[in-house]
């Protein structure tokens, strides 16, 4: 195998991206990462000028209506701010964003939390959003959007893990968007272990829009959707009914465990000023009994958002844990459900509703 | 410039490490980054022999008596999961990781967090210790500890910070060790902005040594002294009598507020199954006035770790805050001193105390 790194400079300001490419006996050539460092670079070449502007070579791919968009745009530092080990794969339907697994982002037994992968999968769809030239507020609203005061919210998320990573473990995530319905966007990612390639996780979501300020939902305009709709790329990485079909809604009654007095803290608020849709697993997982927390991994979660939950508000986390029912022929004792429902105390409105599959974790 | 990419296949597993270096035109060379990944590699070469294992060229370095210890463990793997953009410098007694801020790790003002930057230097400790190959258990304790039971325990940490990074930013963290007292361990950082090396945050750091089962502090052992010394390198960060004058505990007369109640979630403990030192900050804010959150930034933190806490304890957060005394020719309003405790709720013992300094936000 020959490795080849390929440095360019893209800008003026002196930002320079280097590809590291590897090329195997047969010829095929395969990017390995690229790494984007601002800094004082003397020389360099590689600088495109398109319309008038300097465009980095990397961004103008075989995709040409996205392409087209890039070069209207101006790729210049936005689509660059996609900084280290993200790319565009699959003729740029796909971004693919490399991460190494940090000490601070495991659990007491030593892999990867949920929060922590649905961190890193907001991490690479705003970073896939950056690097398509579409973002504003570099905070996944378009061009479009921002003029309007319009911003994405998620209303549901399903996320099935087959192996959670440990420290130091290197994952690969792909994501890609494509329309849900007439005023909707879905998002796809897949995590792969970055030597084996074997898919660790795959996770959907689905989208909407909303006015930044009245907070009521809105369609999509015609010019957000001539913005997106060239990235739309139909492939499902989860088939399964069961990520549509409703979440039963618990109550007083029905709940096995209630948890009373939960309190967002400062640092669970994002930039809009509201909590963070990561962090409400935080909550969920509070009146999950802590013998299954110990014993059993997540393997699969599908959150509701139905409402926004602000830093005033305090929460009330409700559980029920079922054992699974021998659906699967293979099922036993090692699997178990549950339902959840993070609701306002004070008028015991709800926030989230939320479903979960558990597998019982092998012995160390 | 120029810039080389050096690849070294260093064992049979087949990891393969590149090295990016750049040349200037004086033929000056320098060490961008490195990257370890594991996968099928055909080919490659590097691989060094010394004393009947497969080292790491690169690992033996300078330091004749730090290259020894990796020499005598087999660098293998280990001093390898150091997997990414982190490498020694400075003659092996600097360890230098990089890092960029991504989108979570980011508060409701755009920059990164407190948090963050004790979880950045965490995680470039841990991997300073992997590297260095005297790790064990993975988390900090050397051989030498771990066939003792012993694990290292922080007792007072001090952050400075002049500048919070963004999102996308890049930043390097150098961090090293040096003998603190008879029995004590200091460890510093310097995070410094990639680009323009200005010095952004600077930290310093005392560590003891524990039983991991008694939970009683311990002497270092000759053993264990031998083991680390090699890397001892007596350069200090911070000059400032305040990191180790006392801090004032406060109780429920001299605290202006007092938040009770608070509760360890299931994801603060870690693999000790204790709550993690970054985690306390979360919880002292929380009595900080709103807004001195939203308007001032935390420039300076001592917390003095007093107390274990584990998951079944419920914590009080007491802070009070004063106007910065014109000790400083300059200073005015826009600065905030702050004392704070966290006490457990049941019998008031202490955990942590604390120190804050803030500074007012430039407006956006």
């Amino acid at each position: 195998m020959m490795l080849k790194l390929e440095a360019e400079r893209i800008s003026s300001s002196g930002r320079l991206v280097m590809w590291l490419r590897a090329e195997d006996k047969n010829g095929k050539k395969r990017e390995i990462g690229g790494l984007c460092v601002r800094g004082s670079v003397v020389g360099g070449g590689g600088v495109r000028v398109i319309n008038g502007r300097k465009v980095n070579g990397v961004v103008v791919g075989e995709n040409k209506a996205a392409a087209s968009y890039l070069e209207r745009e101006g790729a210049e530092g936005k689509a660059l701010n996609a900084f280290k080990l993200g790319r565009f794969v699959e003729e740029r339907f796909v971004y693919r964003q490399t991460f190494v697994i940090r000490s601070y982002e495991i659990g007491p037994d030593k892999t990867s939390t949920m929060e922590t992968l649905m961190n890193l999968l907001q991490e690479t769809a705003l970073n896939h959003v950056m690097s398509s030239g579409l973002a504003s507020d570099g905070f996944g609203a378009t061009h479009e959007m921002s003029l309007r005061k319009l911003i994405w919210v998620v209303t549901r998320v399903n996320i099935q893990v087959d192996k959670y990573s440990s420290w130091g473990d290197v994952v690969e995530i792909d994501t890609w968007v494509a329309a849900a319905g007439k005023n909707g966007m879905r998002r796809d990612w897949i995590i792969r272990d970055y030597s084996t390639k074997k898919t660790l996780t795959r996770a959907t979501s689905n989208w909407v829009i909303m006015h930044r300020e009245t907070r009521r939902l809105s369609k999509i305009p015609e010019q957000v959707r001539e913005e997106v709709m060239p990235f739309y790329f139909d492939r499902s990485v989860i088939f399964e009914a069961e990520y549509d079909r409703t979440i039963d809604k618990l109550n007083d009654e029905t709940a096995e465990n209630i948890r009373s007095g939960l309190a967002p803290r400062w640092n669970d608020m994002d930039v809009n000023q509201h909590v963070n849709n990561v962090k409400y697993i935080g909550w969920i997982l509070e009146s999950v009994p802590m013998k299954v927390l110990e014993e059993y991994h997540l393997t699969s979660m599908t959150l509701e958002y139905r409402r926004e939950c602000r830093q005033s508000h305090l929460l009330e986390s409700l559980t029920t844990m079922k054992t699974s029912i021998a659906e699967d022929t293979d099922s036993d004792n090692s699997a178990l459900r549950s339902t959840h429902l993070l609701r306002l105390q004070e008028n015991k409105s709800e926030i989230v509703r939320a479903r979960a599959q558990w597998c019982i974790k092998e012995q160390a």
